[in-house]
């Protein structure tokens, strides 16, 4: 069956690199993704599938990071000026760009779920002939949005994977879950979907990214490592202005209550269990040089090698900030700006899918791990299935790269798209195959 | 005389509003006041003054807090379409809008120097029919410039005053010079124009301000106490950029830096021998939640009540600053942004012209002293003829307020204007009369 | 009859001097004058005064930094052992070495209160003959304790005062209370005196010291300035051990919080409406390297020239020692060590004293005043006083001076004892001279 | 000839014991192990090793955290009182109580080194019956010095093992060099020892610890893991001081100086190569609560799992501390105290060792791994025998344990001497057998 499996795809090929150039073009940030989204239940549809999105599959008290509702508003209406589907906009009002496509087998089974995010990056993309986007004109045309992580090419597989999953269904026992995530960057998505409760019932659930860790086209790895558990998080500090040489006591000091904060902040313990960081990057206070700062925000994200480790780093440092705020009689207003667990695969799922990425020879060498070395809320998802008694496992996929990820002047090598769709698909046949 | 002196200002006391009106209408921020500089110069041309102006009255190296070429070069044409003379304006090129009209009186005698500020607040100024220079059609046309601080009252009471002492030069003994100054908002321009030299000659320097202390028509001092020494400070703190969570020790901490400085700065030691101010105002720093900061914006000022203790607290911020630097690996570039000598007025001299403005009958009330409760930097002027053994005093002449200086609503009463004139004529005759 | 009060003080000059010497010799520090207070009220008795000491005048609730009871008990013993009356020591339990002599005189009147300090240093003496007190065999036998600050002479032209009121008394309207007050240094005992109620009915309180601000014999002025409202604080830092290398996350550290709390304590606001202070004068923190440290204290103290100043300076104190404790999360108990207020002569009666003063030919120069420079408890018993409607001054008695107050060669010139003497006597009569 | 070596140590077990137990007895902390010392140089040079002590293995320059000179006198006098000899004594003048014992063996061969840790802890031992060394009658004699990290157990081994090593001699090709090193609490000694270049020709080194990472007896391992590397700093603070009321501007204040350094210490970045350490354990500072603080003291260690990470913190920590001092107008004097390598063992070594410890069957579990979890500057010698080419590893004995290292009950299982010393025995025999 496997060699029909890469004819499908080979089939496909041409298709697939063009549903990535065309994400590409019309790269949307972060809960923001209305024309991307809207395309993708378009396709979900046409395919069969029973396709859920907004309230649905994101529960909106569990959104983080969300843009104003004037700035929804703007993007939506820039969506539907980009060809989105009216009907699905309206039901991702809000922002909530998540779709997920379901589809039961033609016996009992598992649930098996894959995992792809659709989000692009806050950036500027390059526009010189050194960048193929740019020479080749499939460079975004939404300024400040840049598909800088691959994430076009995760949509494009999910694609033609769930073409691939309705072709074969009859084939195949259980059900299919199809998650085409929103905000990934920032790590702000995958919380909201998980809490609508969207994967409780799975018993498999796969993540895929391109790149990071394996720079080299023709390595794959089902053994994604290094995943750190974070909390992004915004204190907002409000004081008291006041004239800093005529009656500077009857001033409340944002400034210095944020400037504590950062210093006593950095000072929190390293952890014995594990690696931990603490991060203030961004600090913006104060009016005017003569006046007592009446304000001042902070912008900060807490990490570890296990959630545990993460939860103790932002415990220490919500009770920093508070006291902080007290300390100069000033209030704070905290808010989780995102977030991603720590994680790890199952052992024996890596060791099953891994055999299947070894036999498929559809790679030059099959690794036995591979660091992704930061947060991914993917996590999120791997967790509650974990939690749940499932199975979860990130795969890795090389490929050669013009800059690393996140540069104005990235891009990957499609022609690693192909055979990730085709591992995909021989894990979905191994997991769900008719007994 | 004094009835004479009193006649002649009276019969221009409608030039005198309409002279306010216009420079209120056209208002210009510190370097900027191209017009109003150059208004004042072909005024006082015509009179028979020598005019100094550029390079002659103003210290390119002493310039504290000027605009960028680009803006500079903006505001040159903004002047030259609102009817400045392009020939001044090439000669004040680069900001240096400071004007002096010198002139030698019938005799040998004493030179005397009166020091008028000329520019704008950065203020938005209010539209509404509440406010009367709205409603009587004279409020600012170039937004975000707003005489907020009666600057436009005092150049002209200069203005009038020129032509008095031009019409009085046959009865009069020794040199006038009339010092028509930029950039005072902010501490600025002072420095610069003392640095050119203009006043080591001088014997006698007053200085006038409209209400600040004295919120009542009707009243004036000649001794304004309470001026506070300060340095303006903007403090540039550079590091280097790193991943937060991937190598964050590759690092080097603006944000730290900064924070540490500010709160240290804060903690620098109270002085026994008078009050003494820190404020750190604006702290901008970092540019992302997950990237090691590289680097920081701190915008600072230090005062006190004399210029020992501000020189103290500046010496002890400077030191602060380069060591914040140090200890998180970073550099700091310091620049001053403006300052103002902490200063006292000459006692016989006050007592001189106070019996002058008790004589006058021009007010209701002549009080022993007011207070300005912060810093000016006409203090440099009075300190440098000091230290020449001249003596200085600095006059407040009290005015009703629509608003409180500074405030968008800020609007004084005209009628003060032509008493302070005449009083200015009057320590003018007194100090310069013909033996 | 100012003749005879010099007469009366001029035959006791020796014994005045003798009385000094005495009780030099004995110094006993705060809380432990048991020897001092019980010579006091033997002579106070022998003169027919009502006697009040231990809790009679001395509130135990309102008494800051008290010796611990076995440091108490061994002070008694030493005292006992070097004459004091075991049965006024017995009264004195627990540290209340406050004594009040108490005399009505032979008319209703006013009462009048003079107040005298009498405790020693924490000091030891210079043992070298360039230091009188050795030399001539009067310095202190208590090891550690030295009267370094004159007290000892305040009590001595106490005694003689008694003696003078006492013999005076027939001639007298109203009621005198002389008060001896323990605990001076650190400012720790008039609260408590204040407390019980002592001075609650009186009309008239003076207060004096020797030298301070007047370097000169010869000086006097009744009208002292530059008192600094006070407050000393014990703040203990109580957080839980872990060791650093191992398991660094366990600890809590009591350390940071005191750091934090010293850097933020000093960058506590100027005050516009007069100077302040604040120091953290001590910290010790931790038990060993390698051990994240579970405690820390801090001995510190604010001021301000007026009650209200300090009070905002020992309010932002507080806040910031507990959000410091809150940011590390441990523990802080605080423990006010001394105070007192800031306070002011009433001018009219520093006027009638002042020219009594000038009448009495006892001084070659009464000056208008002189500055304390410091913190005096007796402020306490002044605003108290003025508070219950009547008035109060402190007096200022020059000296020259072997060595600076608190130096351990401190000696001052015991000719200026009679005078000081004569002058409070003068005042007395002037005060409550029979109608 | 493996029962010849356990027959001969069984012979030796009563005097192994009976050692151990004088050895505690008479416990002398780092760089005062003037008798313990004195006895392994007179044992050693009865067994015929040419003993090497004072300048020929302690270099003077290197010796970190050494007692003051009055304090070694004390210690002398003291160790001669307990029957040190006074030649040995006069050789290890100035602490230098390291001991070598080296012996060549029948033919040329490997330099082989073992070492041993000598001295006792800083802790006073609890004298109940529930602690046998107290019951037993052999609890330490000098207060403060109490064996609780079972060093006298090591040197107990060692001096059997000397014995075991001359025995065989005959029998062994090479040379061994047996170190007796004092000062390893505070991991101040090996590096003074290695700078002599004791170890400079050493093919082989061993070290061994009782316990620790093994809480059972019957256990071992040759594979000690988990040494951090290590730097133990002592900062000094000094400032001017001044009266915190009276002129608080003229003091340097050397508290707010090391508070500063503490925080921002703590605040060093962490590393992302691998764990790493800062504690400041202890701050003294300041004279008296009204006194700007003109002293303080830090004492500080940094911990990296490498070197290189210890290297960067250290580094960052005597920068931080620099410009603390600048920070506040004060010097700062830096002091090393103590310090420790990172290191591993060589895997072949400790395969090859770990199959001895099997094939011995002394033991009920030979584990592959233990950890230490904390500092040891064994590390340096090993470090040093690594550079030079030489191999090294560091073998870790279980024993039951009456309660943990450094407390005041610490008691381990005298049984686990006697199997030790026979391992060490055949790692010897097997590393210098002749061929």
């Amino acid at each position: 069956m496997h060699k029909q499996l890469q004819q499908f795809v080979k089939a496909r090929e041409e298709k697939l690199i063009a549903y990535r150039r065309d994400l590409h073009q019309y790269a949307e940030v972060a809960w923001s993704e209305f024309r991307t989204a809207s395309l993708v239940a378009d396709k979900l549809t046409a395919l069969g599938y029973e396709v859920l999105t907004g309230d649905q599959v994101v529960d909106e008290a569990a959104m983080m990071g969300v843009p104003t509702a004037g700035q929804l508003e703007a993007e939506q209406q820039r969506a539907l000026s980009q060809g989105a589907n009216p009907a699905w906009v309206e039901k991702m009002r809000g922002g909530k760009t998540g779709v997920v496509g379901m589809m039961d087998f033609a016996q009992p089974g598992p649930t098996v779920a894959f995992r792809f995010d659709i989000d692009a990056n806050d950036a500027l993309e390059a526009e010189t002939d050194k960048h193929r986007p740019w020479r080749d004109g499939f460079s975004s045309v939404n300024t400040g949005a840049m598909h800088a992580c691959a994430h076009d090419g995760h949509t494009a597989i999910g694609l033609i994977f769930a073409e691939l999953a309705a072709q074969f269904r009859d084939k195949l026992a259980g059900r299919i879950k199809i998650i085409f995530q929103p905000a990934e960057e920032g790590v702000r998505g995958a919380k909201a979907m998980v809490a609508s409760g969207i994967v409780d019932d799975v018993d498999y659930l796969l993540g895929l990214h391109l790149g990071i860790g394996l720079k080299k086209s023709g390595t794959v790895t089902c053994n994604t490592e290094g995943f750190l558990a974070t909390t992004k998080l915004d204190a907002v500090f409000n004081g008291v202005p006041a004239h800093a040489g005529a009656a500077p006591e009857t001033g409340r000091n944002a400034l210095l209550a944020a400037a504590a904060a950062a210093l006593n902040l950095h000072a929190i313990s390293r952890h014995s269990q594990g690696a931990s960081r603490i991060n203030v990057g961004v600090l913006n206070a104060g009016t005017g040089r003569n006046v007592i700062p009446p304000s001042a925000v902070l912008k900060l994200e807490t990490r570890g090698t296990t959630t545990t480790i993460n939860e103790y780093v932002y415990g220490e440092a919500v009770r920093i900030l508070n006291a902080a705020a007290a300390m100069y009689g000033v209030t704070v207003d905290l808010a989780q700006m995102g977030g991603a667990a720590g994680c790890g695969n199952d052992p024996d799922l890596v060791a099953r899918i891994s055999a299947i990425a070894e036999r498929s020879n559809l790679f030059e060498a099959v690794l036995p791990s591979g660091n992704i070395g930061g947060s991914e809320d993917c996590t999120y998802f791997m967790e509650r299935v974990q939690k749940h008694g499932g199975k979860a496992a990130y795969l890795m996929v090389g490929t050669d790269l013009a800059a690393g990820h996140h540069d104005s002047y990235f891009d990957f090598d499609e022609t690693v798209l192909a055979p990730a769709t085709v591992l995909l698909g021989a894990i979905l046949l191994d997991l769900t195959k008719k007994k």
